[in-house]
């Protein structure tokens, strides 16, 4: 692809990262789910809190349960992840001085940000590792916290379905153009 | 280093990737920093909204203009980013349904995981590119709408320090261990 040739490797792996959600019947390697999740343990937190934990749920009675849970009512829209033969949860872990407190100076759930970053670093991995993923933020949050027995000082905040592939080709990106997102020194 | 050598390109810009606080005085290309904006601009985002916007300051008269409304009172700890040569900010324009209606019904702030995404793009395309990125949370909300004269119908989520690097070494990252944050089928 023309696209991807003229950019360094950084950009080639966010070009490949797309949202999958169709995959192939293949099971998925622990060590290349463990590296997935190590590659997010190196993110950048607020105050390096670390806010963020991995449950990988590749256990197919389980999968079933968490997908059941999570995918339905007004979420069934979603269910098409309970056939990635992977499911990641990802849970906040809060912390009471930079989440909550700092959250009440400033407004912002700097939390949230934290886990974009750490999951982001998560889906990159795996798309330079040939994996497809799919954040998903459209679930139940009670179907999951019963699901897996969740305690709680974990808050599920996204899902992940992982696996390789099934689509043959994507359609292109649709995303603004630069100038619509990129200004410099004043705001467009 | 040994660390990176084993890795891939990915593990390696993430590696790389540290929270620079100290720059030296050399400015930054706006070709440069185009292309962090452009990863940014391909990340993903619930309902493919797109809510973030990059303002780059490095006109030196706003952004001492930003600086001091940015880092002011309370905010005085992360003055240091005064001297960055270059300020961005990241503002949230947000979407009425994806945004609004989505977190009613969740509870997630669907658009800050969003902005925590493209702007850790961002700060790996840096990396990539040799630059020194910090995200700064820790900031005047009110002090940056002033400053900018920034208009409603944006939220400002975070900034960036940008610039080139004048730490001679840095630290080790700290970081737990992997297995704090990553189970398999059961909640640790």
């Amino acid at each position: 692809m023309a696209e991807q040739s003229q950019e360094g490797g950084l950009k080639q792996v966010i070009l490949a990262r797309r949202s999958v959600r169709r995959f192939d019947g293949r099971p998925v390697e622990r060590e290349l789910l463990r590296s997935c999740v190590d590659a997010a343990r190196l993110a950048p937190s607020a105050e390096n809190v670390q806010p963020w934990r991995f449950l990988v749920v590749d256990d197919p009675t389980l999968k079933a349960r968490l997908a059941e849970g999570a995918f339905s009512g007004i979420y069934r829209v979603t269910s098409w992840a309970e056939r990635a033969p992977v499911l990641v949860v990802l849970f906040a872990e809060l912390d009471i001085l930079a989440n909550r407190l700092g959250k009440r100076v400033t407004g912002i759930d700097y939390y949230l940000l934290d886990l974009g970053i750490a999951g982001e670093h998560f889906c990159l991995q795996a798309a330079e590792l040939g994996l497809g993923t799919c954040w998903i933020g459209w679930f139940s949050s009670d179907g999951v916290r019963k699901a897996l027995g969740t305690p709680r000082r974990l808050r599920p905040a996204a899902l992940f379905a992982v696996g390789y592939s099934a689509h043959e080709r994507m359609p292109e990106k649709k995303r603004r153009a630069l100038e619509e997102i990129c200004w410099f020194n004043e705001i467009g």
